[in-house]
This record gives C-alpha cells, structure tokens and sequence, in this order.
C-alpha cells in the first residue's frame, strides 16, 4: 500500500513538507543527569544518508535518533563521494531539507553539515551550522574550509586513526587549519572505534573532543543502553536550542560516551560523576560495619577501584540501579571516606578520573 | 564450600544473628510516583517458607524483595499446615526470627504475620503485625481470631475465589468478623488471580483492598516489569516505617498492582494517574494539529481509550517512556482537553478511570 | 569514513556489481521443519525501496531478510507511485538490478516483481517472476495485467481489506482476471493485517494464501520469534530454487505466518503440526498417571484446547520448547489418546484444525 | 493458600511421595551435540539444600535442573556441617529422599551424594553413587573414605583452589587417596571459579575433570545460554541411565562448560567442536574470493584465530547460529583450508585446540 495513504489522516502539510508521523510512537530516554547549569543534550554530529554512501532515505535518521533518545543530530553526507550519483544525481543540501519535517515534529535538533572528504592525509572534516552545503563543493581544499569558515562552521577533523595510526598523523593540513583557528573539534571516538592519540592531541591542543556514530546503515537499536548505544557525545548547554549546543561545542563542554565509558576532561567528568552516583545513608550500623545504598543515575555501569583503606576492593554500580555496599568500620558511627578510581570514566589516556565517596556519620 | 566461609569478612553478627550480605548486590527500584504527602511504598503481605508448605529458608524471602524493590514483606507461614514437620518441627515463630537480620541489612520492613488456615468455608486469612504467632495455634477459629486481635493484628480475608465462586461465598465466619470490626481488608487478587466478586465487597464494605503474592517456591524474577512482577499492594505512607504502613492500611490508603492494572479505590487511583502521566507542552504546532511528547512515570503501560471528540481513538503509553502524539486541532493555538478512559486503572469491577489531559493553548 | 573502504578487501566485483559484505555476519535460522518431500522455505513477497515509496536502499532488503532467517524475497516497488521522484528519477528495474549483488553473496533468491497500483477498487496487485518491471507501466489497468502475464507472472491482489471491508470488495476487475486464469493469489495477511473474507475468498476460489510485510521503513528485527516476527508465506517448495519457488507457489502449498498463528489450507497444516510436535513415550507410570514430554520444533506457541476426554483442559507449547505434562489416567499401562483443537493454526475463518496426539501403552 | 490443594487433581502418590507437578510446565533444551558413540548429557554433581547450609527444600534442585535442560544432579549436602540443625534435625539421607519423586517426575536422574567437609587443607570431597550417605559421619577422615570407596563412591576434590593457591595445594591426603585408587576426579570449575593448577594436576594424574555449580541459593536463571548459564560437567555416556554416567565418569569422558569456555582433553574437545561447527559448501565463488555458512550447533560462542593464510583473523561463531563468511582466494574453484585456533575450547592450562576447516572446492 502506499506509505502515505497508510497513514491516513496524519498525513499534513507544513511548511510545504508532509510529516508522516503515526498517531503514537514511543521513545525511550536516556539518563544522564543534568549539570549544574546546563542541560545535559545527547548528540551524533556525523551521518550519512542515500544522498552520500549511506543507505536510508533522509528522514529516517530523525526517527532513529528520536526512538533512542537523541536530541541533536547533525547530517553530513559527503561532499565528494556520491557513490549513487548515476540514480539519485548529487544535490548537497536536499538530505537537510528532507529532514527538517521529521526532525521539528519529534522535537530533534537538526543541524546542517557536510563532510568534506580527501584522501588520507589529510583525510575527512565534517562542518557543522552550514548555511549552503553546496558551497563546498570546490576542487582546492583549503577554499572548501574557507567557504565553510566563512558560513560560520564549526569544524572538526573525523575519525583521525581510521586508517591505521601511521595515515592518521596529525600533518599540514591540520596544523594550517589549527593556526587559522578554523580547527575547533575532533573526533576522538567514531562508531566501534577510540583513538588513543587524538584523545591526547584534544586535550594538548584544546580541541573539543566529540564522539559519533558515523552511521551509513539503518540503525538497529530500540534505545541505548550500557551494553549497546550509540557513540555519541554529551554537550552541556544553557539550554535546548541550536544556538546553544553551538556555543557549548566551542566552549569545549562535551562528553564522549563511548561503549562503557565516558570519556572528556576533568573538567566536566567530574560534575557528570557527581551528579550521578549517590550515597545514601547508612541505614543499619552494626559492630564492625555500616550498610549503605548507591544509586547510579547514569547509564553507564560504572566501575571503581579501591585506592584508599575503606570500602570494597572493586565495586560495580550497573546503571540506573540501587547497589548495596557492606562496609567495614572499626567505628561505624564516625564518617567514612571511600577513595576509589573510576576507572571508565577517562581524563586522558589510560588515565581514569580519581573519586572520593562520603558515608555520613551517625548523629 | 560453606556458605559462611565463602563471604569470608562479610559474615558478622547483630543481635546474635549472621548477615551473610555479599560484598555488593544490585536492586532495581519499581518507578511508581510518590502521592501528595504520601510515600508510595511497594508491599507483600503474604508469603511462606520451608516452616510450613513454602521451599525456602526465610531469608530468601527479604533477598528476593530487595532484588526486586519491594519495600514491605510479611512472613505468613499456615499456623494449622506444617507439611515438613516430621523434618522441620513446627515453630510459628522462626520464620520471623530468621529473617529479621536478612530484612535489616537490606532495609525491608518485616511484618509478623501469620495465615490462619482453614477448610473453606471459611477459607484463609492473614493476621499481620503479630507479637506472638504461636499464640494462633489454637483449635477453635473464633478464640484464634480474638488472639490475633488482641495482640492488635491487621486482618484480611485471603484470596476469596480461590477454589470456585460458590466456595468463596461472603459467609458467617466473614459476618461474623465484619460485624466485630476484626475484618480489616481483603485480598482482592492473589498471585495470578483476580476476585471481582471479592472486588465488590471490599468497595461495599468499605475493607482495605490488598495484593499479595501468597509465594511458596523461590521467585526468579531479577526484577518487576509490566510484563512479569509480583502481585503486590500499592501503601501510601507517611513515612518508611512500620507503624505508618500500619496506619495506612487501617485507612485503606492502598492500590493492587495486578498484571498490567491498578486497581483501587478511585480516591487514590485518581492521584496516582495524576502524578504518572505528564503532557508536556506541544513542540511545534502546525495547521491542522499540535504535536506533544506524553511520560508516563510509572511501570504500567498505560491504556486508554478516547471517550470525547479530540485526540487518536487509542494510546498506549509504555511504562517509564515518552510518547510522541499528533493531535488533530482545528485551532493549534487554543487549549485542547483529551477525554479518556484509563482502561487498566480499575475503579470497580468492571469500571475504569476517566481521566482528562490537558494540552495548554499558545500563549 | 567511507562505506565502501571501511570493508576495506572485502569489497569485490562480481558481475559488475559490488559485494559489501563484511568479514562476517550472524543468522538467526527460523525454525519451522520441512514437510516430506518439501522444504520449508521462508519468503516475503512483498517489500518497497527508495525507487518508490520506500526508505532505504535496495540491498537493504537483502540483509534484513538474510538476518532473520528469511530464505525468499520479492522485491515490488509501486510501477505508479514514486514520491521520491524528484529527487530519484523512476526506474523500474533498479531496485532489483541494485538488490542482485547483496542477495547473490547471502543465497536469498530474488524475485523481480513489481506492485500495480492503482485507487481501490479495485486496490492493488503484485507481480512475481517479471522480466521487465519497466512494461508494466502503461495507463490501461488490463493491459498491465495482460503485459505481467505475458512474462509469465505469477499475480496476486493485495491487502483486500486495506481501506476497509466496503472498499475492499471483490469487484469487476477481480472477476476479470479471475475468470482469465490471471490472478493466482490473495493476501490474507499483510503486516499487521488479517484479512477473514479474503480468507474466504482464498478457499472459495482457491486461490494461494500468502502474507507479507509490504515494507516500507527499515527492519528492526534482528530475528523472527513467535513474539516479534515478520508478516510472511511459508512455501513447500521441491528445493531451494526460484523455479521451485514458482512451481509451489501455482500448486498453493503455502501457509501464512501472521502473529502467533499459522493460517492456510489443512492439506499443509497438518503435516505442519504433525512435523512440529512430538509426544515423547511416558518417562514414568504411576497410578492414575502418567508424564511425558512433548517437544515443539516450530516458531509458533502452538496453543491446545481438549474437546476429547484426556489430558489437560489447556495446552501452551511454546515455540522451541520441551513441555513436561502429567496425564490422568484410569489405567498408565494404556495407550491414551489426547483430542485437542489447535487453535492457532487456522484451516478456515473461525476454524481451527483440530488434532490428536498419541502417548503410546506398556510394552 | 496450600500448595498441595492448589494443584487440585494433579497430587498423586507414588512410592509412598507426593509429585507436585503442575499441569504444564516448560523446558528449555541446552544444545551440545551428541558425539559418535555417545551421548551427551549435562551434569552438575555438587549443589546443597537446607539440610545442610543450603536455602532451598530439595525438590526445588529437580525442578531447577529441569527447567534449564540439565540431565543429571547429583545431591551433596555436607555431612559436617548443618548450620540449621536447631532447626532442622540432620538426616543425611533425607535430602535424597525428597528429591526422588520429583526427579523421577521430570526424567532427571539423581545421584545420591554427599560432601565430605574438613578444613582445608585437605578441603573437601565429594562421594557420588553412595548407598547410605549416614554412614559418613565419621570422626577418622580416612574411616570416612573408606567407608564411601566401600558403597562403590566416585570421589573427587572439591574446589581445589577456594581458599586460594597456598592453601588448596595437593597435599599428604590428597597423595594418601591417589596412591589407593580412591581419587577418581577434580573440580577445575566451581561456580564462579578455575583452578589452572587443579587443571594440570587432573592431566598430570589423569584425574576426571568436573565442574559443578556448588548453589546453595535459588537458582534464578531460567535457562542456560552462552552468557549465563551453570558451570557444569559434559559427560558422554553410551545412554542416560545413571550406571552409564557412573562408567563414563570412571573413564573421564568429561568436558567443563565454564562461562563461554569448554575445557578438558583434547580427545573430548576434538570431536565436541566438529560435532558442532559445520561448514556448508560456497553458495557463491567470485573473483578472488568464496561466500561460505557456517553453523555453530553448540552452546558456546565458538572464537577463533587465524594461525595459517586464509580466512579472517578472527572469527566468532555464536552459539546457534549461522555466520556468513566471505573468504579470499587466488582460485575459488580450489579446496581451502582455514587453519585456526578455537581460543575458548581449552586443552590443557593456557593452551587452546587447534582446528582445521575444509572449504570444499568446486566439482
């Protein structure tokens, strides 16, 4: 039957493009907490559709992200690379076009990118808040930044290792395009990958760190879970608006959650820690131990290991759930101090975020 | 290996009891929203062990209710039916004093309960917050019931239909108690049945609804979904103690979570509805229709079916989800009231909630 | 990144067409057993692509069928109705041309189809087995007809109730074909629709059952079970050909697989019970009974209900299981025999095919 | 309500024991393929009950192992040790006893065991196929030996490493017992656990491997699948008749199923991974490279590594499905052998099998 008729009297017009959403859907929601301050906004700034070598039609990638939780995507086909050009001839800004009924009506921040695609080295960029994607569409490499740069794009250089580390050096290009300030981000994790050696040049060179799907195929998933989500990153914003995530990625207030990690600086792990693993009171003090609940708030399964004296030696706290922890106390009535490391929750390479729990004491 | 052995430094003692408490164990907390001024605490008044026809140590019973995030639990072992006593020597008592460390430790509230048991007519019936449950072991029913009283017992008639309508008829026994003022409550539902009859009398009668387990082999579920939990009772609290929960079942402040339904008084169906369900305001608003995102806090998928003129004929809301809504509106910028009745939310036999969402009007 | 060099070595060409498989993927096979003398193949007739009103890329449909066990697919996009073709011009034979490649390296057999379209009544029809999608697109109804079957199409209507069992009527145009020997086939079951009179129809004129998904979004399934599974035809086919594909489908050994029934005629519903269920010999005799095992090979939860005098007044077998079953019985030493409707397995509208199982004596 | 009248009809007597079977109840079946000559049955030969320091009534044992497709239990309550013995009077026979009915009821042969339980070291043995497990109950470790060897006991050492390497270390006992024939196995896996040494020391004195769950809990799982499932014992047995378990035991025809391994010699894992990886012949040959399926029959999620020059470096084959593999090759026509290892089948401490794959060529 046809998709459009199928839907019957949900089919309307707006703006001139027809919004086929079915009369209920339902998303699951992802929890992370928010900071103190700013919204915390799960993004994928990197995705393909038939209009590139991807292989679903654009509005599509508005459905999935809204499913899983998402709140902002950006779309960025390539701009040089258009395997299906023969049967669907190449226009840069349609795959946007064709989103933005999909993405308003499930409340999913659209962005309008492009990925500007050369050989490695230098390798993929993608360009965010475009005004024009065609305009990159230019054969000199460093006119396409320009033109992107001119239209207010933030930039960022994608999956740098991709091709093995020895391809994915940081080189001329990269350093022109840092001496320029045209180079704001980088992609320290992309899909089932984390590039160890980019992860230390964004926090070297200050570059906002951003993790992505890069996502050519349906995606599969119903939600994202510990066991299986989307590479995406976390941006802390004032509020939900386009304007805002920008400012947030220039700022540099981004998280990457990458498979059972949350990878970022210190800066910005710590709060998300804080904010999301709580200690509960001791609720039965006994001779030589006290009995306490934590709650994880996060989706992540986080894991600590004892460095301090107290406290077991490793605990897990499965997301979005309450732990029981039994710990020995010579006074169990005074306060107890518990020093662990998180040790996936990463501040640098093989570097994990160092934490200290407090068990209040009795009254 | 022993078990003792095996928890090494966990095993200590209180109150001469061993807490055999693993280094950490995970709970997954059931999301029903508190009420105004009352704590939603999730409670099981009715449960055996190996002491009379269950197959567990009582312990289990405070772990699986933990694991579970059950608040409240009663141990009712049969005062009269001791099918292991040739093995285990009946002791009314035990069940209690073996579980009160396990209960402890994990922060359960335990009840004393007992379930006086016989022939039917004129059934089973549970006496809760007892002091001394071998004093119930008595042969003459009315004397039992008087003891149980006396020592201030909580008394509810246990599931009524069980063996056939014409069985569990309301008889002399029931008048009898009802017309003392010994008859509290009722059990409504009771493991994977439902009484309406039983249902009707508790409302006629103004007795407090409850839902129990009534659980003799160990319970597998790690958790409680919509799809899988334990019959069980909704308690309005004012607190997490034992007395509240006393007094709240005396005022009848109570819901029973059976299969994928609430069922209750509609005095506190009305409430809990209320603090599930939120409609956020519509995110965009386009010619014909508002589009809204619908979360429903707690862990019944919501069903409900359209009684007046605006909103889709049906909607599911999935427990613990967001659901996406496209609301047809001649006018998107004006108030639309949604009619609805809350199919699984059980006000009487056969009768459900009538509810009304509110989306706001542009302002 | 690039799709195609992300594969890295893995991309081939093969008759001018490139095989993205990656190193390796993983099949959940379905498990419903083969008839004597046929094999049971799983196949989906009807599907849509980008080339019409689809949303993904042709080797799409490939991948998700391979995925899920699905050894058959059609691919039919609508001749008259392309949306999309704006932006990617009509062409009526890329689909399959595109889905050759993809379903080659995963040994699904294709089918060339294609859907004629046209406003209800008289609604529409798929094709199977063209040489040439593009000939069916003429403005004459019986000339598409006449152009399909002069390519040796094999015809079906499609989705008969769709818009309602007024518009859905068997009319003029059926007649026609009907009565030409043209029209082969019937619907009964599309997606989430059951269609009964067509049901009837399919007896009545004996016509091919089949049911389909009719496609249109992205499959999410990973794999078929009885809870989740696609819409789609069981076809007992003399080996896993296209030829035999064919033959059977004109000899109308098929069944539907819709929910968690089996629907079709009781000359392959029969064989198909017969292969799945298997009554172990009783492992233990005692005095009034006694207990076997029965094994379930199919995907289906084979539902039982008695109407003869032994066994269980209710039987769920679910899919893939081994069920244990005590049977009362005067003398255990006694061959009993067990008389049950299987009443999701659906020889007519509203009627079941009824069974029996044999528990053999003593020797 | 009783647990005996609830089941109605469905109470019967046999032997003088009640069998409390519901109507209907479900198993799932674990999948390891027979092996020639054999069959395979799954064993767990350690587990405890309340009348040791268990928390279960001994039915629930039968009724775990049912449900989760295992064959054969084998009941081995401490004879030392009773924790509830104020409670519950030790009988050292009666857990067996009260298993016999539901065992019988479920097909599942029962073992009557018991565990001898000194401190370590020695440690502790269990004795299987004893006659009066009472008869243990002795002061003289080595009275108690003999008197098991006397009754025709099967006896092994019992997680050899528990209180770690320095303590579970092969001592004086353990030299006395091998010296007299009277040691025929070892634990290598007890629950969460392997023992590397324990694992040389059954190859070093061809000792039977075993691996057993030693629950003392509810078992909460409802099946066993790759990622969560008992540690138990392969054993291949010429029939499922206990004198044929007890002979396959004597002659160490035994493999461990510990988390997603198979552990034991090599003239068991040999023919246990060609039983259940099946290479089906290419369905496509392109130019440099064939397509093949590959069929894993197992349980376990078959990894392999490449150790010769064709095929992927790594291949995983998880349990029970079917994986697609596109491999490279100069001439496609030819037979290709995939020389790897099977890094989860374990031979011997550190050491994995190495396996050969045909790819037959083109007739």
């Amino acid at each position: 039957m046809l998709r459009l008729l199928r839907y019957g009297m949900m089919g309307l017009w707006w703006f001139g493009l027809v919004l086929a959403v079915q009369a209920q859907e339902v998303r699951q929601e992802i929890r992370f907490p928010d900071l103190p301050g700013y919204r915390t906004l799960v993004c994928d700034f990197h995705m393909h559709t038939v209009f590139s070598d991807g292989s679903v039609w654009p509005p599509i990638r508005a459905k999935e992200a809204w499913r899983q939780g998402v709140h902002v995507i950006a779309i960025t086909d390539h701009i040089e690379y258009q395997p299906h050009k023969d049967d669907l001839p190449t226009k840069h800004n349609r795959p946007y076009e064709l989103l933005t009924g999909e993405s308003a009506s499930r409340d999913i921040l659209l962005i309008r990118g492009a990925e500007i695609t050369r050989d490695t080295p230098p390798g993929h960029f993608n360009a965010l808040f475009l005004k024009d994607a065609a305009a990159l569409d230019q054969p000199d490499l460093m006119e396409v930044f320009r033109r992107a740069i001119e239209q207010g794009a933030f930039l960022f250089w994608n999956h740098p290792g991709w091709q093995g580390p020895e391809k994915g050096k940081w080189g001329d290009v990269q350093t022109a395009l840092y001496e320029k300030k045209w180079l704001h981000g980088i992609e320290i994790c992309n899909g089932e990958s984390y590039y160890e050696e980019a992860h230390g040049w964004a926090l070297e060179k200050n570059l906002t760190m951003v993790g992505n799907t890069d996502i050519h195929e349906p995606d599969l998933k119903k939600q994202n879970t510990a066991a299986d989500h989307r590479t995406c990153t976390l941006v802390f914003a004032k509020e939900k608006t386009l304007p805002a995530v920008e400012e947030a990625l220039r700022a540099g207030r981004t998280l990457v959650w990458y498979k059972d990690q949350l990878i970022g600086r210190e800066e910005w792990l710590r709060p998300m820690f804080d904010a999301s693993v709580e200690v509960l009171p001791p609720h039965l003090r006994v001779k030589n131990a006290v009995f306490v609940h934590i709650r994880n708030r996060s989706e992540v399964n986080i894991q600590l290991e004892r460095t301090g004296g107290s406290g077991p030696a490793k605990l897990v706290l499965p997301a979005g759930t309450v732990s029981l922890v039994k710990i020995g106390a010579a006074d169990p009535t005074k306060p107890i101090q518990l020093e662990y490391t998180a040790v996936n929750f990463l501040v640098a390479p093989k570097k994990a975020l160092t934490v200290t729990l407090t068990i209040p004491g009795k009254e």
